[in-house]
């Protein structure tokens, strides 16, 4: 006997067939043996309805009131849910955030869990009840409910499951696993049948938009054991899970990319100490998301080019911040480029292998690919392109490192 | 400075237009300095579509997650409702059922409120807060939402007052108040400025469908003054209140009448002791509601006849039940006539004045109309007669009564 977490997202309870579908998936697992807890979204449209119609209230509605509202969503399904499984013979009920509870901060929109009190639900469970839980919402101090903003489900599943002591986490998406690429560019990608916290973190935040990043941190602090698996359909899905349970870990575990970037070069900024620090600090303070920089080396020791990366939509404030600090830096143009795209190879196994950046630079090399900017951690690399090599680049490191399916 | 509960029901905040009206209406009373509540329905339609989903989960699905998915309606408004408020410069929050709380005795679908713990509100309120309440729901004994039933939000507006010791309970609805009888069949009815509660329960009981007996019958138990008027237009409505506060009292405050009823007449009843208990009996047992009830003189001191009404849908139970014990009974025939309508002329003058059934018999006669069936309380005189009838026997009374508008 087990104690396992399914969450299951918004198309995967999209409508009344899919909100039965998910009824028997999760009767399969109690009929197991297992004990279970259901954290579900809202039904997809449902949300988008409850948004429109706060943004018709008030072009800036109160983010409290905001919350009361939205979270009708979640609550919605957790009921229809519960009924659903009781008609499949099983003892289920419903709990809001707030009949929980699930605690968070306040901070209404963006809240984070602070604790969960599962006395009362593990009685239950213990006694042979599904637990449905609405996903995404909490209740602050002042008992108002709170949502916990984008990915919120996933994050509110994995937070029951380490307040749970869970043995495994499942949540159900519309795809079936992690894979070692894109499989709509890479046809020989290979789902993953385990991946470390680390790794996923890494695939998450390049753009592999399996798991929010948020919850993949949580499950990385609680040692969380994540699947993800198909809502759609009977097969395993990937783990992600400790460093430890994977016996034989692949050198690069995923090859992931992101065309969200826009590349921002400023021309002959005058190198002096204390530079770096006058251009990022003013785009940190508005809120720009800056990802790699290079600084090119300076020729004449008096000026520089400054090359660095920016979510799409943050350029515009780029540039009004620059110009306005334009004065104190000096820096001659401003040139924007959007067409390019981050590729990330990624595996905890090059900690202790060298060489897997250079096996990286090879192969773009030899398909005469010309890297921009590169950037390193301890466990990726990953490299700037030209936007027109997004598939070439992948297919070919995707075959170089050695993962394309048999 | 008045402490004032507005209630808006499901066509008053039909959608987004509707509810900025009610807001600005609520503004309008914030303005006038006092301290206002509002309690609110779901936007109509909403309701609908939970309901329907509910029933596509499970012919009968369970009452506690039907509450949980039903009572989101309320509090969608009830955010919506608050920014709308905050739009408009007023400081202004939504309070859920469990948020206040509204406690009820857990009776899923037709809870009955138990208490109201209004503290946390009332120092809102002090401190020039709106409090926008959702309607219809409450939180029962073990934490879980529980719904009022039919007409909850008007329960919960009066409830609500009664427990702030409001000056007033405003409920807005789509008519501007209570007339002396249905405008649509007579063009000379008048609106009435002030009816007691006890003509507001006899008119709501015979099918003036303005406000629900319940909350009625709550008023009256605890001198909540009731105001119905409506929220589409700007003027006064109909205050419904206790007998002192009313100057002049009409002798006849209003002729209401329903078609709801069927006419079962039993030919050849034995004519013994406790034939009334045997047949009524099995009818209450099987919760039919058997209203006026006529026993013949009985001619020859064996057999009679035995007249009674009962809502339309109930009539094959009252067959079946019937039909059960006809072996103890002994009737001959079952006869069903779904051709009437009963009449009945309300006021709480007549206690002190006779003859105004005698008027209603008179009158009606003169107009060649024949009476079915009596029936008598201190403040009413119903009378049941063929259906073809109704206009001309409410027109003729209301004249015959002097209510006519001038």
């Amino acid at each position: 006997m087990a104690r396992i977490v399914m969450k299951f997202g918004g198309t995967s309870v999209a409508d009344i067939d899919r909100i039965k579908n998910v009824a028997r998936r999760v009767k399969r697992e109690v009929e197991a043996g297992h004990q279970i807890a259901v954290v579900v979204s809202a039904m997809s449209g449902v949300t988008n309805r409850l948004v429109g119609w706060c943004n018709q209230m008030a072009a800036l509605p109160d983010p409290r009131e905001y919350d009361t509202v939205v979270a009708t969503g979640e609550q919605v399904t957790v009921g229809l849910l519960a009924i659903g499984l009781q008609e499949l013979g099983l003892d289920a009920r419903s709990w809001c955030g707030w009949q929980v509870p699930i605690r968070s901060d306040g901070v209404h929109g963006k809240a984070r869990i602070d604790s969960i009190d599962t006395t009362r639900m593990v009685a239950a469970m213990q006694a042979g009840q599904v637990a449905v839980v609405a996903g995404f919402q909490a209740v602050g101090p002042e008992e108002r409910i709170s949502t916990l903003g984008r990915g919120g489900s996933d994050t509110s599943a994995v937070a029951l499951a380490a307040a749970l002591g869970a043995d495994r986490c499942d949540i159900y998406t519309d795809v079936d696993g992690v894979y070692t690429t894109d499989p709509r560019i890479v046809a020989k990608a290979r789902k993953l049948d385990r991946i470390t916290y680390e790794e996923m973190l890494e695939l998450a935040s390049v753009g592999a938009k399996v798991l929010q990043t948020r919850s993949v941190e949580m499950a990385m602090k609680h040692r969380v054991r994540v699947q993800v698996l198909s809502s759609f359909e009977d097969k395993p899905g990937t783990l992600v899970c400790d460093e430890d349970e994977i016996v034989e870990q692949e050198l690069v575990s995923g090859i992931a990319y992101s065309r969200d970037e826009t590349k921002v070069t400023l021309t002959r900024v005058p190198d002096r100490p204390g530079i770096a620090a006058a251009i990022f600090g003013p785009l940190a303070e508005a809120a720009v998301n800056v990802d790699m920089i290079v600084q090119n080396v300076s020729e004449d020791g008096r000026f520089t080019d400054l090359t660095f990366t920016i979510p799409h939509p943050d350029l515009e404030r780029t540039r009004q911040v620059l110009e306005a600090a334009r004065g104190d830096l000096g820096y001659e143009r401003l040139v924007a480029d959007a067409d390019v795209v981050k590729v990330s190879v990624i595996g905890v196994g090059m900690r202790s292998h060298p060489g897997i950046a250079q096996k990286m630079f090879q192969t773009l090399a030899s398909e005469g690919i010309n890297i921009q900017v590169i950037s390193t951690s301890e466990i990726k690399v990953s490299v700037l392109i030209a936007e027109k090599y997004t598939e070439l680049a992948l297919r070919a490191l995707h075959t170089a490192y050695g993962l394309d399916a048999a």
